[in-house]
């Protein structure tokens, strides 16, 4: 597991250069660009770039992993993003899934209600119109012909592609409560004001479980998934004292929730949420049984009885959680004597888990060096760098969080061996080529 | 790899009952369901199940391992779905993206042109409007107010994210030609006439790969990538009996291609495309650096020269390989006088690689079980199944492919052993549970 970076008390200091350091670091070494960033960027979308896929990818497939492929009482779905009003009139989402919004009476700007002062930010007029509900949901048409019957919207989460495959999934899996339904992918709402980077943009990517339970077992489901999920992040290296459970007070809740906790990160800005677990109630099977007429609910053959089961949500953001990764990662330290970057992430988020560098461009030497990169291909995200002197090399990778360096020099030739060096400590070891990939895998745990 | 499997030649007999029966098992099974079935189903979207989930993700990580991961000359990356019309407009797809439609006059209904045989199929009316072109760009708005600065459009292709970041690779990576930018995502169009199941639909996922070559090696790295996309296929198990190369003619050509060669399947219904290979000249860096003003080239250090690559594009959809792979597995064969179904998939894209099958409900054996469970879960994606009889439940695993099914039966509480059984050839032998692991990993080659 990754040490507790030193850096990062900082972050609870409201360290405002943090998250500068931290977008400058992402633009320039490739992990997240600006959307459509040659025609001067696009509306607060952003897209992920060689590093960036990889870390992204990376925390998905841990979430898939722990969520999915390591319990026998959950499965995946990937269900559309476009989908019909019918979903979104039962759901809610239609009629309340909106935030108020005001007009300048002066410059005619247009702004959410209860995020700005009294004075518009743009004019600073103090005459606005009455506030009225806006709708998240976009919008579009599917189909030849633009009327009402082929209204589509994008979905604003994953969780009503459960809902409304519970039927499919309880009669092709024959799984009985407790079991869940676990989703990956895009969600997007058209939010008024996106901001801090990407923790809250317009298209984004969720990580939800939906798990129905027999409805006297929701408040001990409840406290399991809140434990679980907070320890995921934990065990994932982000320090317990950069995160915190915050329970929502009654007036906060959802219209179909009974209770929620916030999985909370210390953020430059201060605390946020980074993940919602939810006692959603059995509201959405329901409302979706009234809408569509089926019976959405679970007949028990033990006690001879049929209920609608409760839904424990934990529903994390793939994106945010990637950003507080990054953020508790950041490290500056001083190795011999000079100043230097590190992501200390844990290897199994870090773009590359293995640089391979030879020490220079002679032939001999990529030759070996390519030979070696072709063994731990198949087995780690390796990159290969020829480029500037091997210290210069070896900064490069701290910055991005490569945990691993191994280095063929012209020794090399001679002892069939490489130099392994760790990010963290930046000792070096001599290992032979012959056993670099099992002493890789021993210290990826793999 | 998987042996061809005999049934497939009928495919190439047009044999209508395959597709019958591949959708009637993808939605039985939990593959494939209708979106938002108990509404009806919405305009020929689909949902991707328990199984179907699994499937895809085993599709794409294939894709992604083959172009990313084994390579050191491709980076992936992850852009927004979301994206203003300059990119639209620079790319060509707001002007000619189009099909052409027409108006039944006695109906009012509307057909794509080339589709219709000179009468309505909706009131057999035979006098129709001009046709015109109707674009496939699904449109939206972002942002509070739905003017013509709002309007945003769904990405018809994950390309475009590549060539519109092409400087940022370039920059962040120290990649140059010849070199690639990879990309696994949703792309929507909105198809006048979707068909054929998942083959044809509005809401896709797509796996492309750019890869920039200097303009005089464009037809040496097209036949490269032509032929490595072929045998791909092959490697994963598609009979090259299914499989054919076609070059475009002169006249099918895009407008930004100046050689196209599709890899086509034969699917139930005749050959069709399963993955196109362009040589899309510098037809798409051009346009852009002519729209935004940004000069999208690269300067040659040795040459001393600055030149506009040329791009080789294979670009597949995942979800219809997924499609040709479930066609090409689909297997009727008989064991023991017992007729089974039997998808002789890949291990590597099966949705589960083992199932641990306890012989009956007994505690001591479900114990068991789960232990072993617990111990090959880390490795492979498992089902875990305790319903009906042992030979029910293998022909179950069979019909979805597990390629190895795990018994534990009354002697594996004495001599700590279990049975392993082949999908393909249903031989069966007893391995220590202390060996397990190893041997399904030799047989998976991992």
């Amino acid at each position: 597991m990754t040490e507790a970076p030193p850096t990062m008390s900082e972050a609870g200091r409201g360290d405002a250069d943090l998250m500068d350091k931290i977008v400058g670091l992402c633009k320039r070494r490739g992990f997240i660009f600006q959307s459509a960033e040659i025609y001067g960027g696009f509306r607060s979308t952003y897209d992920y770039g060689p590093l960036g896929v990889n870390v992204l990818r990376n925390v998905k497939n841990a979430w898939w992993r722990s969520m999915v492929q390591l319990r026998d009482d959950v499965v995946g779905i990937d269900a559309a993003i476009l989908s019909p009003p019918a979903v979104w009139e039962a759901s809610g989402h239609l009629e309340s899934f909106t935030d108020p919004l005001v007009d300048c009476r002066s410059c005619q700007s247009r702004w959410r209600a209860d995020k700005i002062d009294g004075v518009c930010p743009n004019c600073g007029g103090t005459d606005f119109t009455e506030a009225r509900p806006f709708n998240l949901l976009f919008k579009t048409h599917a189909g030849p012909i633009e009327d009402e019957g082929a209204v589509a919207y994008l979905r604003p989460e994953t969780a009503q592609g459960m809902f409304v495959n519970f039927l499919n999934v309880l009669q092709t899996t024959r799984k009985r409560p407790p079991f869940g339904i676990a989703q990956v992918g895009k969600s997007f709402r058209n939010e008024i004001t996106p901001q801090n980077f990407v923790f809250r943009t317009r298209e984004f990517e969720q990580m939800e479980l939906e798990y129905f339970v027999p409805p006297a077992e929701a408040g001990t489901w409840f406290e399991y998934w809140l434990d679980a999920r907070y320890r995921w992040y934990v065990e994932l290296g982000i320090p317990e004292r950069l995160l915190r459970v915050r329970h929502h007070t009654p007036d906060e809740l959802s219209h179909y929730s009974a209770g929620t906790a916030d999985i909370e990160f210390l953020f430059p800005w201060g605390w946020d949420e980074l993940e919602g677990v939810a006692n959603r109630t059995d509201y959405d099977l329901k409302a979706h049984a009234a809408r569509s007429g089926e019976q959405l609910d679970f007949f028990d053959p033990a006690t001879n009885q049929r209920y609608v089961p409760y839904v424990i949500e934990p529903a994390a953001g793939a994106t945010r959680a990637m950003m507080a990764f990054l953020l508790a990662a950041y490290d500056e330290d001083v190795v011999a004597g000079e100043a230097r970057t590190v992501l200390r992430l844990d290897h199994r988020l870090a773009p590359y888990q293995v640089a391979v560098l030879p020490l220079s461009r002679k032939e001999v030497l990529e030759t070996m060096a390519r030979e070696v990169l072709a063994r731990l291909q198949p087995h780690f995200m390796c990159d290969y760098d020829v480029t500037q002197s091997i210290g210069r090399r070896y900064r490069r990778q701290d910055e991005v969080g490569t945990p691993w360096c191994v280095t063929v020099d012209f020794d090399s030739l001679d002892d069939q061996a490489v130099t392994v060096r760790d990010r963290d400590t930046t000792a070096q070891v001599r290992v032979p080529v012959e056993s670099l990939l099992e002493e890789l895998r021993v210290r990826a745990g793999c």
